[in-house]
């Protein structure tokens, strides 16, 4: 369905005096904002003490805003419970891994488990949604804010060890069942009932991976309840409203298909900047993108999350400037809010919402920039904006994205059995993902993320990361699919309870891979196993597997195994390779499925939605794009300034 | 008052036979040593079991020393409280900002704020006064021994959190004024009473700021006050003396000018080898440098803490050899202990103090050189001190040190501001200052640092480090200047209770300066910004501005912006200067203020007293000093050896 | 007396289905395994719930390998209390060095000083030995696995306290006297009563080194108390068996000499790959030998456990391809399962037992590779056991392991010290021992390790690496030494209890070097010492010492200070030498002392062992052994492949 694509901003009422509220909703107006996302802290101002509820000044702010036009998104506040409820059960307190409580003082000072919170939480979405849930200025709910945020996905509390001991129970039923599932004869590790079963942290050396996989399951299971409480509440009572939650930079601690069932849209907080200064890059990239971001990290979530929402995904908050959580927090070149916010559309997104209308002058996050500086001065994200909102009105409505060619199955199950045991310590899903998905996007493609789980109907092209396990029914589907697919090693090496299966892996993959893996190792760097693809010298460099089998080599190491198999269209990748191995290998298959490829600059990334094609110049200097552009530019121009964009009208 | 430099020396009693102690009284007069230190740590023998005094040993001790034309320096034993004391009062422990309990088993074993162990406190130093008090051979005392050594200035016990809920009180009034000051109604921080407040340590993610100063005041104050009860009692029974207490490098917990409030002198312990060891330096500092100490790193203290001790300092410990508690200890040059001798005096120190009289055979300070041996053989300092007297002696009476016609202003408040929120990982306060003056140093210019409460009368230049809360007053004093004023970035950026000021940093000094900062952003040194100073370029490395205003910019950055800019008298920083800059843009200034330079060789460094201008050699090779004297030298020669020392007298 | 040298393989019945066991023990003898270790982890097997014991199926397991005709070495299950004895006994737990209790849910989660666990340990000890002790298959019992084994010697446990509070009481009798050993009139440490001793972790700043000597002493001696109540059990219950503990690399926080008393037989635990992979080693070596290993260490831990053993050692788990434990985990060359296995014969193995026969499935070891791959197919180290089995056969009985002609003093209390108090961060006991143990091998000489108790009748050279405290008794056996003695520095620096001796270093020594040690720094590489040996330029590169006496000098430091002495035989090095010192040093003492030097490859390393001689060539690529070989080779060629073995058979 075509719809203009829309903008918000984050705005904190309670911070700022009420006489100021209506200039501030016609400021937004002006600037072509249409949506502000309010109360998602501020339980300590609508439950003052405890049991006395205010929601007046909300309902103030609500009537201002919505009285301007603006629609609201409204947060339930339960990432800041207060102090006086704290220290009516201080056993809420997450505990972290060392087995410190983590306290007040901050915000997400909550143990997902803790069921006595869970009744607090729907105590207090309830008395919103009872107040609010029918205002016709109501659009959307956020529920909590930012789940996982600060490391809180884990915690080690006695209530989680007692959610955890129950979740086991329900899977395993006997004890027994889960001694043999997790191989606890290992080591004596065996139970006599569920009731001895310890949190998998402060053990003398590492636990079971079995033990902390379905830990890991159980976590993840825990916000999805958690958030569940707040969403059966609010289908109930504010009907026809969008549920929403802020989704994080590669915060993967649960998993977002999972959470997202509850809601109808996903959303993400985009802080390009600070994402490159703490990811593990080399400083040729973090150098030349420091005023930018990184090309790929932004779009890399933009299709993951749209995975997750089905389809609809939102920014709920998009960096504006400077912030103030990374370790270095440089200004984003001018012009980055316009480039995120096109790329963003580019890729789907229905809403792009600033944070936050106006820098706060107190508190944690005083170094974080506003739309408007602290002194109420529009500061130069809120020009961008406005030219933003401007040209989207010239373009008019834009068609919803829709299939890729491309598909790569995003898995947090896998994510979490590498984080358990890496067995090299640079094997990362993160990385891994992120190197493929940037090799595909490099060559102009548009790129899906599924779900193991979703259907590859209609793929030319599907590239399966280290998919640890490998359900029956995937397999299956894997093996019908009639694409291209690229498998990426250690894929169908564990059963779900984290054995290797007994036809070594890749498991239930073997038949139509034609191989299995007798050995695998780890290394180093230095220690890289040469690889020969097409007469030309490259690299595994964190990893190799000996395989054996029917399929037929297409790479081998110079060392004589094979490198890269194939049978009929399934290709597997035995080993981790190269970045130019990975290029490489990919331009083959994806010319050999019949797509077209776009020779982009270094830096330049490009995507279609509707009949537009996008074009992004993460680069702080100038490039020309004419070779890349055969139709009418309808914004910007060939030869685009650094941190410009410039959109093509598709025949 | 001119006066005659005086040597001293600390010596335990207690460690060694009684029948060696007159001989060594004998030694120490021979090697012209005037001041002796000792007690400070012998609490277990002053009292062998609760509530049993024995001070005859010390007595004798005393009598022994003073019997031979010794003066005495007595110690309070209180940061070495007995297991006893401990096993009595376990909870006076102080506990980690992770929580965990700090033991017993080392020193420092206590909590400042435990008003129980203060009142122990009271009791040993009254007991101790009473008894030596009016003793003729004893000329001070020094209080406790080392504040916030071993990081212990902060504490997170019960008795920290009362004792912290209390001053807020004082503070503040009502919760509401501190809900107000911190801007607690972000993130729902609300607090409904005093009684609520948490000490900042153990929340999920960072807590408030405005929480974190206001705690690290607090704590400065904790200790002002517990040092406040020992300088009562002794001036109530030890009229005449001066009282002292031995401050130490880069300490910063607590406020010094304000502890020194209650003392008559400043002293410090000067550890030049391991201090260099254990700073951020570059490597070809630390490499030329490693048995020298760098050079200026002493005078930066000496000057710090004269002005602490309002023109009157002491070196309480001075390293004499390799010492035992840096990652490494290499043995000084033969010479450096005349040369940071002489060094200390000519930036007015009374008395140097050597640290210890011979090396302990046991126990942790083993590998702590001494004047001596184990085995009693004078060792190699021993030898350089007795010639530091002689020439001492040669010199006769010095002025004592007047003020200097630079200055600048040392904030212990800010440099919290800064822990708390570098909003970049690298924008630390003491490499600034220690910038700052190491530029103003190199011209040969003698500095005085100043407390921000002081006068500037009498300055011809004055340098203000990034001072993050200008007072009214200060702004006042500042605008009423009448020398070169130059500013660094981030001053006037918060007010007292860490928001940002409603008319933007640098708050109070807009007028001033003409300018208002608009953007900052930290970034990693290989994101530095140009600068163009005079039609050379430099860089920002660290940190950037963009400013506004009617001030005339006199460098800009490449890329088109302020980057110095001046009102009248009064210049900005808007950035972190690179060495270059700074130590070009303060020529330009020193120059204009009518201020005689000296083209000091590398690793040279020269200060006057009196009718002297010392200079010392931190080289390990030969340089001649013959284009900086014009005088006649009374000591060493133009071709002046490594590690050694010249003294030019004035005409 | 010469013997066959045999094979084993850990196996773990429990882990497969009974049906296996018949075929897997025919395939053992097939492959020309003689051992089969057993039951070290199967408590929760053995005693399924709480004094209820099942042991029939190991009794049919040992039947079923018996009856193939293979050897039992039955494994004590100590290592993996049960979780029901840890619920019961819930304070057996290990508490780690910042107070955290470490938890079931891995292994070894107990503390040695835990009377009670101590007690259970008996108890299933003698119930284990009551039913197989007299079972004519079984020829051997391993206490325990592992001791120390993550970092679990020390423990700081109430129940350790109290132990170590007895151990001081034992050692010192009275309080006095122990206050005077350790000087604790510093810093008031003195205490009342043993009762009010601490364990010395958690204290403000670093406790005395005395205090932290002792308590390594006491850990060290828990250890050995431990395995006393099983050893003591088994002698009586299962009299003429071998017994056994497998120690490991580097792991040192308890004396294998004293521990290996009351043992029969040394064995430990090779892994090549993963040692080197944690080593602090420059990149060269670390890459050179990434898939074979070190080719020291292997040898280093021979030597030094076959004198732990008193001549008697067992490879008791030999890596048998990746592993899992460490940061990254290559695959060894083909090859090497055979080599290091000629090499442990070499250097006088009776045994080399391989973990484990069938790589396992599940749980923390899947990554472990096996003898067998998971699917039950003989892996390559299979193939490489049977050649290697093969070959041992061809060769028949050799003698046993003879004393070598040069020693090294091997002290695990050395050792401690510098861990407590290394004054320079680089003084590493294991960088230093196995620097000289390097320098000799590169040679072709077999190397002895020989404990500080040991008699050093026959040798021709010793070198004492850093021997902090030496006893009277032993610096009378060094002063009849003989041969030529090299003396490493800070030796003789400390007496017993922690002191400066009274005559300063070497102590007890100083007769026999004809020096005292004046003074010592350390630092980093920067900042080394230039030494003139032979009219050539080296470095002391860590550490460097003053002295003065009668000895005469062999080398100066270029600054003019003796840096190696010599009086009559004995050797003083008054630094830490580079790589280059030492080897040329050494190899002029070496050619001095009449020893023949082979001209080794780099890489290749050789031992001799009755009349044959093994050369193993650690490189990856092919080297000639030509000009090392003059008889005849039994095995191998000239021209020696990477990761093969040659033998020559001696005249």
């Amino acid at each position: 369905m075509a719809r203009q694509p829309e903008l918000g901003v984050c705005y904190y009422p309670e911070h700022w005096p009420e006489v100021m509220w209506e200039q501030d909703a016609a400021d937004m107006v002006k600037a072509g904002i249409t949506h502000v996302r309010v109360g998602e802290f501020a339980w300590s101002r609508f439950e003052p003490e405890p049991g006395t509820y205010d929601f007046e000044w909300l309902a103030s702010a609500i009537n201002t805003l919505g009285d301007a036009g603006l629609k609201l998104i409204l947060g339930t506040p339960t990432a800041t419970p207060p102090k006086w409820l704290i220290d009516k059960m201080p056993d809420m307190l997450p505990i972290s891994r060392e087995g410190r409580t983590r306290g007040f003082g901050s915000r997400r000072h909550y143990c997902f488990s803790h069921m006595g919170y869970r009744r607090e939480c729907a105590r207090i979405t309830r008395a919103m949604a009872e107040r609010f849930g029918d205002h016709p200025a109501v659009v959307a709910w956020q529920t909590d804010n930012e789940y996982g945020c600060h490391n809180t996905t884990h915690s080690y509390t006695p209530a989680a060890k007692s959610n955890f001991q129950t979740w086991l129970e329900a899977r395993y039923e006997t004890i027994g069942a889960l001694n043999e599932a997790w191989g606890n004869v290992f080591w004596s590790m065996e139970y006599l009932s569920f009731e001895e079963i310890e949190l998998p942290n402060q053990a003398v050396t590492e636990t079971n991976p079995a033990h902390r996989w379905d830990y890991r399951r159980f976590a993840s299971d825990e916000v999805k309840a958690f958030n569940k409480v707040q969403t059966d509440i609010l289908r109930e009572l504010s009907p026809g409203r969008d549920l929403v939650h802020n989704f994080m930079t590669f915060v993967t601690e649960y998993d977002h298909f999972s959470v997202s069932e509850e809601l109808d849209v996903a959303s993400w907080d985009s802080y390009p900047i600070g994402s490159l200064d703490v990811m593990p890059f080399v400083r040729e990239n973090k150098e030349h993108f420091v005023r930018t971001g990184d090309p790929d990290i932004q779009a890399y979530h933009h299709d993951l999350y749209r995975a997750c929402g089905r389809g609809r995904f939102w920014i709920m908050e998009q960096q504006p400037g400077p912030v103030n959580w990374a370790p270095y927090n440089p200004d984003p070149l001018p012009g980055m809010q316009r480039l995120w916010g096109w790329e963003a559309f580019a890729h789907g997104a229905e809403l792009v919402s600033y944070f936050r209308w106006r820098q706060a002058p107190f508190a944690q996050e005083q170094f974080h920039a506003g739309l408007n500086r602290p002194d109420g001065v529009p500061d130069r994200a809120l020009h961008e904006v406005t030219q933003l909102g401007t040209e989207l009105k010239t373009l008019g409505d834009i068609e919803a994205a829709t299939q890729a060619d491309v598909a790569i199955v995003y898995s947090y199950d896998s994510h979490w059995a590498l984080l358990n045991q890496p067995q090299g310590q640079n094997f990362s899903y993160i990385v891994q993902t992120l190197a493929i998905y940037r090799a595909l996007r490099e060559k102009g493609l548009n790129v899906d993320f599924v779900s193991p789980d979703a259907p590859l109907d209609g793929y030319k092209l599907v590239v399966l990361p280290s998919q640890i396990h490998v359900r029956d029914e995937m397999a299956m589907r894997l093996t019908n699919f009639d694409g291209d697919l690229i498998v990426l090693p250690r894929t169908g090496s564990r059963t779900v309870s984290h054995e290797i299966p007994a036809n070594l892996a890749p498991g239930p993959l073997s038949e139509l891979l034609g191989i299995k893996v007798t050995r695998a190792e780890s290394f180093r760097e230095f220690a890289a196993v040469e690889v020969d693809y097409r007469s030309k010298i490259y690299t595994f460099d964190r990893w190799r597997e000996y395989v054996e089998g029917d399929a037929e080599a297409v790479a081998h190491t110079t060392d004589g195994h094979p490198a890269i198999t194939r049978k009929k269209n399934a290709y597997y990748i035995a080993g981790w390779p190269d970045e130019a191995l990975l290029r490489d290998f990919l331009d083959v298959r994806v010319a050999a499925a019949g797509l077209s490829i776009l020779d982009l600059p270094f830096g330049v990334r490009t995507r279609t939605r509707g009949n537009f094609r996008v074009f992004v110049n993460y680069n702080p200097q100038r490039v020309s794009i004419a070779d890349c552009v055969s139709g009418e530019l309808v914004l910007g121009s060939l030869d685009l300034a650094g941190a410009d964009v410039a959109i093509e009208r598709l025949a």
